[in-house]
Protein backbone atom coordinates (compact mmCIF):
# COMPACT_ATOMS: atom_id res chain seq x y z
CA UNK A 1 0.00 0.00 0.00
CA UNK A 2 2.09 2.37 -1.16
CA UNK A 3 -0.60 5.35 -2.28
CA UNK A 4 -1.62 8.01 0.19
CA UNK A 5 -5.21 8.03 0.94
CA UNK A 6 -6.38 10.43 -1.68
CA UNK A 7 -4.95 8.59 -4.20
CA UNK A 8 -6.69 5.71 -3.06
CA UNK A 9 -10.04 7.64 -3.32
CA UNK A 10 -8.98 8.35 -6.98
CA UNK A 11 -8.54 4.39 -7.57
CA UNK A 12 -11.72 3.66 -6.12
CA UNK A 13 -13.72 6.62 -7.95
CA UNK A 14 -11.93 5.08 -11.25
CA UNK A 15 -13.35 1.46 -10.53
CA UNK A 16 -16.51 2.62 -9.53
CA UNK A 17 -16.70 4.88 -12.84
CA UNK A 18 -15.58 1.80 -15.17
CA UNK A 19 -18.15 -0.58 -13.15
CA UNK A 20 -20.85 1.56 -13.69
CA UNK A 21 -19.75 1.98 -17.67
CA UNK A 22 -19.37 -1.52 -18.14
CA UNK A 23 -22.65 -2.53 -16.71
CA UNK A 24 -24.32 0.03 -19.47
CA UNK A 25 -22.33 -0.40 -22.34
CA UNK A 26 -20.24 -3.35 -23.95
CA UNK A 27 -16.71 -3.19 -23.25
CA UNK A 28 -15.11 -2.04 -26.50
CA UNK A 29 -17.72 1.14 -26.89
CA UNK A 30 -16.20 2.47 -23.30
CA UNK A 31 -13.40 4.42 -24.00
CA UNK A 32 -10.71 5.43 -21.31
CA UNK A 33 -11.74 9.33 -21.98
CA UNK A 34 -15.27 8.56 -20.76
CA UNK A 35 -14.24 6.44 -17.68
CA UNK A 36 -11.96 9.28 -16.46
CA UNK A 37 -14.75 12.39 -17.27
CA UNK A 38 -17.19 9.81 -14.86
CA UNK A 39 -14.71 9.44 -12.02
CA UNK A 40 -13.77 13.45 -12.53
CA UNK A 41 -10.14 12.49 -13.20
CA UNK A 42 -7.39 13.43 -15.55
CA UNK A 43 -6.87 10.62 -18.66
CA UNK A 44 -3.43 10.11 -17.24
CA UNK A 45 -4.67 9.33 -13.74
CA UNK A 46 -6.32 6.31 -14.69
CA UNK A 47 -3.50 5.03 -17.45
CA UNK A 48 -1.50 5.51 -13.39
CA UNK A 49 -3.70 3.19 -11.75
CA UNK A 50 -4.37 0.73 -14.80
CA UNK A 51 -2.03 0.13 -17.48
CA UNK A 52 -4.67 -0.32 -19.59
CA UNK A 53 -8.76 -0.50 -20.18
CA UNK A 54 -8.60 -4.60 -20.21
CA UNK A 55 -6.44 -4.07 -16.69
CA UNK A 56 -9.21 -1.81 -15.88
CA UNK A 57 -11.91 -4.14 -17.11
CA UNK A 58 -10.67 -7.45 -15.07
CA UNK A 59 -10.56 -5.26 -11.78
CA UNK A 60 -13.73 -4.44 -12.33
CA UNK A 61 -14.48 -8.12 -12.86
CA UNK A 62 -12.59 -8.78 -9.67
CA UNK A 63 -14.90 -6.46 -7.58
CA UNK A 64 -18.04 -7.98 -8.84
CA UNK A 65 -16.69 -12.07 -8.57
CA UNK A 66 -15.51 -10.77 -4.99
CA UNK A 67 -19.02 -9.47 -4.41
CA UNK A 68 -20.70 -13.03 -5.35
CA UNK A 69 -18.60 -14.89 -2.98
CA UNK A 70 -19.80 -12.32 0.11
CA UNK A 71 -23.44 -12.49 -1.22
CA UNK A 72 -23.69 -15.77 -0.87
CA UNK A 73 -22.03 -16.19 2.33
CA UNK A 74 -24.70 -14.16 3.34
CA UNK A 75 -27.41 -16.05 2.02
CA UNK A 76 -26.25 -18.90 3.33
CA UNK A 77 -26.50 -17.57 7.12
CA UNK A 78 -30.31 -18.76 6.85
CA UNK A 79 -30.40 -22.12 8.52
CA UNK A 80 -33.42 -23.25 6.09
CA UNK A 81 -31.94 -24.94 2.38
CA UNK A 82 -35.35 -24.57 0.86
CA UNK A 83 -34.37 -20.65 1.46
CA UNK A 84 -30.66 -21.04 0.13
CA UNK A 85 -32.42 -21.98 -3.23
CA UNK A 86 -34.90 -19.79 -3.64
CA UNK A 87 -32.65 -16.73 -2.24
CA UNK A 88 -29.88 -17.91 -5.17
CA UNK A 89 -32.41 -18.16 -7.82
CA UNK A 90 -33.40 -14.37 -6.99
CA UNK A 91 -30.23 -13.13 -6.85
CA UNK A 92 -29.37 -14.43 -10.19
CA UNK A 93 -32.62 -13.84 -12.04
CA UNK A 94 -31.65 -10.09 -10.62
CA UNK A 95 -28.23 -10.33 -12.00
CA UNK A 96 -28.88 -11.08 -15.43
CA UNK A 97 -31.74 -8.71 -15.72
CA UNK A 98 -29.68 -5.80 -13.93
CA UNK A 99 -26.06 -6.49 -14.83
CA UNK A 100 -26.01 -7.36 -18.12
CA UNK A 101 -22.48 -5.65 -19.32
CA UNK A 102 -20.83 -7.42 -16.15
CA UNK A 103 -22.54 -10.74 -17.50
CA UNK A 104 -21.25 -9.99 -20.43
CA UNK A 105 -17.52 -9.45 -19.40
CA UNK A 106 -17.25 -12.28 -17.26
CA UNK A 107 -17.96 -15.23 -20.11
CA UNK A 108 -16.16 -12.91 -21.79
CA UNK A 109 -13.06 -13.94 -19.61
CA UNK A 110 -14.43 -17.11 -19.07
CA UNK A 111 -14.74 -17.44 -23.04
CA UNK A 112 -10.49 -17.42 -22.67
CA UNK A 113 -9.92 -20.83 -21.48
CA UNK A 114 -6.51 -21.05 -23.99
CA UNK A 115 -5.27 -18.86 -21.04
CA UNK A 116 -5.43 -21.78 -18.56
CA UNK A 117 -2.81 -23.88 -20.30
CA UNK A 118 -0.64 -21.61 -21.54
CA UNK A 119 2.22 -19.42 -20.25
CA UNK A 120 1.14 -16.08 -19.97
CA UNK A 121 2.79 -13.64 -21.95
CA UNK A 122 2.31 -9.93 -20.65
CA UNK A 123 0.33 -8.80 -17.57
CA UNK A 124 -3.04 -8.71 -19.30
CA UNK A 125 -2.54 -12.41 -20.08
CA UNK A 126 -1.43 -12.97 -16.54
CA UNK A 127 -4.29 -11.05 -14.92
CA UNK A 128 -7.07 -12.89 -17.26
CA UNK A 129 -5.68 -16.44 -16.08
CA UNK A 130 -5.56 -15.39 -12.56
CA UNK A 131 -9.60 -14.03 -12.84
CA UNK A 132 -9.99 -17.62 -15.09
CA UNK A 133 -9.15 -19.75 -12.28
CA UNK A 134 -11.09 -18.03 -9.52
CA UNK A 135 -14.36 -17.95 -11.58
CA UNK A 136 -13.56 -21.33 -12.15
CA UNK A 137 -13.12 -22.27 -8.20
CA UNK A 138 -15.83 -19.88 -7.49
CA UNK A 139 -17.88 -21.97 -9.83
CA UNK A 140 -16.66 -25.52 -8.26
CA UNK A 141 -17.18 -23.63 -4.54
CA UNK A 142 -21.01 -23.05 -5.82
CA UNK A 143 -21.08 -26.57 -7.08
CA UNK A 144 -20.17 -28.16 -3.83
CA UNK A 145 -22.19 -26.03 -1.26
CA UNK A 146 -25.25 -26.58 -3.23
CA UNK A 147 -24.56 -30.43 -3.46
CA UNK A 148 -24.68 -29.65 0.37
CA UNK A 149 -27.86 -28.29 0.13
CA UNK A 150 -29.89 -30.80 -1.69
CA UNK A 151 -28.19 -33.90 0.43
CA UNK A 152 -30.11 -31.61 3.34
CA UNK A 153 -32.99 -31.71 1.19
CA UNK A 154 -32.89 -35.13 0.73
CA UNK A 155 -32.73 -35.05 -3.08
CA UNK A 156 -31.53 -38.17 -4.52
CA UNK A 157 -28.10 -37.81 -6.58
CA UNK A 158 -27.25 -34.18 -4.67
CA UNK A 159 -23.86 -33.59 -6.83
CA UNK A 160 -26.09 -34.08 -10.14
CA UNK A 161 -28.80 -32.03 -8.89
CA UNK A 162 -26.14 -29.18 -7.81
CA UNK A 163 -24.25 -29.06 -10.93
CA UNK A 164 -27.78 -28.92 -13.04
CA UNK A 165 -28.87 -25.98 -10.91
CA UNK A 166 -25.90 -24.09 -11.24
CA UNK A 167 -25.70 -24.93 -14.58
CA UNK A 168 -29.03 -23.66 -15.30
CA UNK A 169 -28.09 -20.25 -13.70
CA UNK A 170 -25.03 -19.81 -15.94
CA UNK A 171 -27.07 -21.39 -18.75
CA UNK A 172 -29.60 -18.22 -18.78
CA UNK A 173 -26.70 -15.75 -17.98
CA UNK A 174 -24.92 -17.06 -21.02
CA UNK A 175 -28.75 -16.64 -23.18
CA UNK A 176 -29.22 -13.26 -21.58
CA UNK A 177 -25.58 -11.69 -22.16
CA UNK A 178 -26.11 -12.89 -25.97
CA UNK A 179 -29.64 -11.37 -25.94
CA UNK A 180 -29.93 -8.56 -22.93
CA UNK A 181 -33.36 -7.06 -21.41
CA UNK A 182 -35.29 -9.75 -20.76
CA UNK A 183 -38.99 -8.65 -20.36
CA UNK A 184 -40.63 -8.78 -16.47
CA UNK A 185 -43.42 -11.76 -17.68
CA UNK A 186 -40.83 -13.81 -18.74
CA UNK A 187 -38.36 -13.35 -15.89
CA UNK A 188 -40.98 -14.21 -13.29
CA UNK A 189 -42.14 -17.73 -14.94
CA UNK A 190 -38.45 -18.59 -15.05
CA UNK A 191 -37.76 -17.29 -11.22
CA UNK A 192 -41.57 -19.67 -10.69
CA UNK A 193 -40.14 -22.59 -12.81
CA UNK A 194 -37.04 -22.81 -11.13
CA UNK A 195 -38.28 -22.92 -7.72
CA UNK A 196 -40.59 -25.72 -8.60
CA UNK A 197 -37.73 -27.49 -9.93
CA UNK A 198 -35.28 -27.30 -7.72
CA UNK A 199 -37.08 -27.14 -4.59
CA UNK A 200 -40.04 -30.33 -5.03
CA UNK A 201 -38.60 -33.93 -5.10
CA UNK B 1 -16.25 -22.97 -56.86
CA UNK B 2 -12.57 -22.54 -58.44
CA UNK B 3 -11.13 -25.50 -56.72
CA UNK B 4 -10.88 -28.87 -58.87
CA UNK B 5 -11.69 -32.09 -57.13
CA UNK B 6 -7.75 -33.01 -55.80
CA UNK B 7 -8.31 -29.12 -54.29
CA UNK B 8 -11.47 -30.12 -52.71
CA UNK B 9 -9.83 -32.97 -51.67
CA UNK B 10 -6.61 -31.36 -50.13
CA UNK B 11 -8.93 -28.78 -48.19
CA UNK B 12 -11.23 -31.58 -46.78
CA UNK B 13 -8.48 -33.15 -45.36
CA UNK B 14 -6.56 -30.13 -43.58
CA UNK B 15 -10.78 -29.43 -42.41
CA UNK B 16 -10.47 -32.97 -40.69
CA UNK B 17 -7.59 -32.82 -39.28
CA UNK B 18 -7.75 -29.98 -37.83
CA UNK B 19 -11.24 -30.54 -36.11
CA UNK B 20 -9.53 -33.87 -34.50
CA UNK B 21 -6.47 -31.59 -33.19
CA UNK B 22 -8.93 -28.72 -32.14
CA UNK B 23 -10.96 -31.62 -30.60
CA UNK B 24 -8.07 -33.39 -28.49
CA UNK B 25 -5.96 -30.50 -27.73
CA UNK B 26 -6.34 -26.92 -26.76
CA UNK B 27 -6.60 -24.49 -29.56
CA UNK B 28 -3.03 -22.75 -28.72
CA UNK B 29 -1.05 -25.87 -28.51
CA UNK B 30 -1.66 -27.03 -31.96
CA UNK B 31 0.21 -25.95 -34.68
CA UNK B 32 -0.29 -25.24 -38.20
CA UNK B 33 2.88 -27.48 -39.25
CA UNK B 34 0.41 -30.40 -36.79
CA UNK B 35 -2.30 -29.71 -38.66
CA UNK B 36 -0.53 -29.55 -42.28
CA UNK B 37 1.55 -33.33 -40.98
CA UNK B 38 -1.73 -35.02 -40.18
CA UNK B 39 -3.16 -33.67 -43.11
CA UNK B 40 -0.76 -35.03 -45.17
CA UNK B 41 -0.14 -31.54 -47.05
CA UNK B 42 2.46 -29.05 -46.87
CA UNK B 43 2.41 -26.34 -44.54
CA UNK B 44 2.06 -23.86 -47.81
CA UNK B 45 -1.09 -25.85 -48.69
CA UNK B 46 -2.86 -24.99 -44.98
CA UNK B 47 -1.97 -21.39 -45.27
CA UNK B 48 -3.41 -21.54 -49.05
CA UNK B 49 -6.73 -21.93 -48.09
CA UNK B 50 -7.30 -20.68 -44.83
CA UNK B 51 -5.12 -17.54 -43.91
CA UNK B 52 -4.87 -18.37 -40.31
CA UNK B 53 -5.23 -20.98 -37.60
CA UNK B 54 -8.20 -18.82 -36.52
CA UNK B 55 -10.16 -18.86 -40.01
CA UNK B 56 -9.46 -22.54 -39.76
CA UNK B 57 -10.54 -22.73 -36.41
CA UNK B 58 -13.76 -20.73 -37.17
CA UNK B 59 -14.24 -23.38 -40.64
CA UNK B 60 -14.37 -26.53 -38.32
CA UNK B 61 -16.35 -24.74 -35.74
CA UNK B 62 -18.61 -23.67 -38.80
CA UNK B 63 -18.75 -27.65 -39.63
CA UNK B 64 -19.64 -28.51 -35.78
CA UNK B 65 -22.52 -26.25 -35.73
CA UNK B 66 -23.85 -27.65 -39.05
CA UNK B 67 -23.38 -30.38 -37.57
CA UNK B 68 -25.61 -30.11 -34.37
CA UNK B 69 -28.42 -28.63 -36.59
CA UNK B 70 -28.83 -31.53 -39.01
CA UNK B 71 -28.49 -34.09 -35.90
CA UNK B 72 -31.50 -32.24 -34.67
CA UNK B 73 -33.39 -32.56 -37.49
CA UNK B 74 -33.09 -36.14 -37.25
CA UNK B 75 -34.04 -36.11 -33.47
CA UNK B 76 -37.63 -34.30 -34.53
CA UNK B 77 -38.21 -37.15 -36.70
CA UNK B 78 -39.57 -38.98 -34.00
CA UNK B 79 -43.05 -37.69 -32.71
CA UNK B 80 -43.10 -38.45 -29.41
CA UNK B 81 -41.87 -35.09 -27.59
CA UNK B 82 -40.82 -37.08 -24.90
CA UNK B 83 -38.19 -39.13 -26.65
CA UNK B 84 -37.37 -35.69 -28.18
CA UNK B 85 -36.13 -34.29 -24.67
CA UNK B 86 -34.43 -37.55 -23.83
CA UNK B 87 -32.77 -37.56 -27.37
CA UNK B 88 -31.11 -33.93 -26.69
CA UNK B 89 -30.08 -34.98 -23.39
CA UNK B 90 -28.19 -38.16 -24.41
CA UNK B 91 -26.59 -35.83 -27.57
CA UNK B 92 -25.81 -33.01 -25.10
CA UNK B 93 -23.66 -35.37 -22.66
CA UNK B 94 -21.92 -37.08 -25.42
CA UNK B 95 -21.18 -33.64 -27.18
CA UNK B 96 -19.38 -32.46 -23.35
CA UNK B 97 -17.94 -35.96 -22.48
CA UNK B 98 -15.88 -36.53 -26.47
CA UNK B 99 -15.28 -32.85 -27.78
CA UNK B 100 -14.38 -31.01 -25.05
CA UNK B 101 -12.07 -29.10 -27.45
CA UNK B 102 -14.91 -28.14 -29.39
CA UNK B 103 -17.22 -26.62 -26.56
CA UNK B 104 -14.32 -24.65 -25.59
CA UNK B 105 -13.85 -23.10 -28.90
CA UNK B 106 -17.68 -22.78 -29.54
CA UNK B 107 -17.31 -21.06 -25.70
CA UNK B 108 -14.27 -18.77 -26.39
CA UNK B 109 -16.28 -17.67 -30.10
CA UNK B 110 -19.71 -17.06 -28.26
CA UNK B 111 -17.61 -15.13 -24.85
CA UNK B 112 -16.69 -12.72 -28.04
CA UNK B 113 -19.93 -10.91 -27.21
CA UNK B 114 -18.39 -7.63 -28.53
CA UNK B 115 -18.12 -8.62 -31.81
CA UNK B 116 -22.09 -8.23 -32.39
CA UNK B 117 -21.75 -4.53 -31.53
CA UNK B 118 -18.54 -3.34 -33.32
CA UNK B 119 -17.70 -2.97 -37.22
CA UNK B 120 -15.32 -6.07 -38.16
CA UNK B 121 -11.85 -4.82 -38.61
CA UNK B 122 -10.95 -7.91 -41.04
CA UNK B 123 -11.36 -11.27 -42.33
CA UNK B 124 -11.19 -13.35 -39.00
CA UNK B 125 -13.15 -10.27 -37.00
CA UNK B 126 -15.70 -10.97 -39.66
CA UNK B 127 -16.03 -14.29 -39.54
CA UNK B 128 -16.15 -14.23 -35.84
CA UNK B 129 -19.46 -11.81 -36.08
CA UNK B 130 -20.56 -14.57 -38.39
CA UNK B 131 -20.29 -17.34 -36.02
CA UNK B 132 -21.45 -15.54 -33.04
CA UNK B 133 -24.30 -14.45 -34.90
CA UNK B 134 -24.84 -18.51 -36.36
CA UNK B 135 -24.80 -20.30 -32.91
CA UNK B 136 -26.88 -17.60 -31.10
CA UNK B 137 -29.67 -17.84 -33.74
CA UNK B 138 -28.89 -21.58 -33.23
CA UNK B 139 -30.05 -20.93 -29.30
CA UNK B 140 -33.13 -19.14 -29.97
CA UNK B 141 -34.25 -21.96 -32.91
CA UNK B 142 -33.26 -24.32 -29.86
CA UNK B 143 -35.53 -22.55 -27.36
CA UNK B 144 -38.17 -21.77 -29.66
CA UNK B 145 -38.62 -25.84 -30.80
CA UNK B 146 -38.26 -26.86 -27.08
CA UNK B 147 -41.09 -24.51 -26.01
CA UNK B 148 -43.14 -26.08 -28.42
CA UNK B 149 -42.35 -29.93 -27.67
CA UNK B 150 -42.59 -28.77 -23.55
CA UNK B 151 -46.45 -27.03 -24.76
CA UNK B 152 -47.45 -30.40 -26.49
CA UNK B 153 -46.27 -32.56 -22.94
CA UNK B 154 -48.84 -30.04 -21.53
CA UNK B 155 -46.47 -28.06 -19.00
CA UNK B 156 -47.28 -24.68 -17.81
CA UNK B 157 -44.66 -22.16 -18.81
CA UNK B 158 -43.70 -23.84 -21.68
CA UNK B 159 -41.00 -21.15 -22.87
CA UNK B 160 -39.49 -20.55 -19.52
CA UNK B 161 -39.03 -25.00 -19.22
CA UNK B 162 -37.71 -24.49 -23.07
CA UNK B 163 -34.98 -21.58 -21.53
CA UNK B 164 -34.29 -23.58 -18.97
CA UNK B 165 -33.66 -26.68 -20.46
CA UNK B 166 -31.27 -25.41 -22.85
CA UNK B 167 -29.83 -23.08 -20.23
CA UNK B 168 -28.89 -26.43 -18.22
CA UNK B 169 -27.22 -28.18 -21.43
CA UNK B 170 -25.33 -24.56 -22.24
CA UNK B 171 -24.23 -24.62 -18.28
CA UNK B 172 -23.02 -28.24 -18.02
CA UNK B 173 -20.88 -27.46 -21.12
CA UNK B 174 -19.12 -24.98 -19.80
CA UNK B 175 -18.45 -26.76 -16.72
CA UNK B 176 -16.50 -29.55 -18.39
CA UNK B 177 -14.99 -27.01 -20.84
CA UNK B 178 -13.41 -25.66 -17.75
CA UNK B 179 -13.01 -29.12 -16.43
CA UNK B 180 -13.29 -31.73 -18.63
CA UNK B 181 -13.23 -35.43 -18.47
CA UNK B 182 -15.97 -36.32 -16.28
CA UNK B 183 -16.37 -39.49 -14.90
CA UNK B 184 -19.25 -42.35 -16.29
CA UNK B 185 -21.14 -42.46 -13.19
CA UNK B 186 -21.25 -38.26 -12.72
CA UNK B 187 -22.91 -38.40 -16.94
CA UNK B 188 -25.12 -41.42 -15.70
CA UNK B 189 -26.11 -39.12 -12.49
CA UNK B 190 -26.53 -36.71 -15.03
CA UNK B 191 -28.57 -37.57 -17.46
CA UNK B 192 -31.13 -39.39 -15.23
CA UNK B 193 -31.59 -36.47 -13.28
CA UNK B 194 -32.03 -34.47 -16.18
CA UNK B 195 -34.67 -37.00 -17.51
CA UNK B 196 -36.43 -37.27 -14.61
CA UNK B 197 -36.30 -33.16 -14.51
CA UNK B 198 -37.78 -32.05 -17.88
CA UNK B 199 -40.02 -35.21 -18.66
CA UNK B 200 -42.17 -35.45 -15.63
CA UNK B 201 -44.98 -32.64 -15.10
Amino acid sequence: MTDDSSEISKKEKILLAASKLFLEKDFKTVSTQEIASKAGVAKGTVFHHYENKHLLALAVLDVFVNQMVSDFDKMKETTEPKEIIIGMIHYSMDLVTNSTGLTQLLFQVIGDIDHLTKEPENEVEKQIQNEVRKVENLLVGFINEFAIIFKRMGFENPIAYSRIFIGVLDGLGLQFALNPKPDTKLMEELTTTMIALFTKR
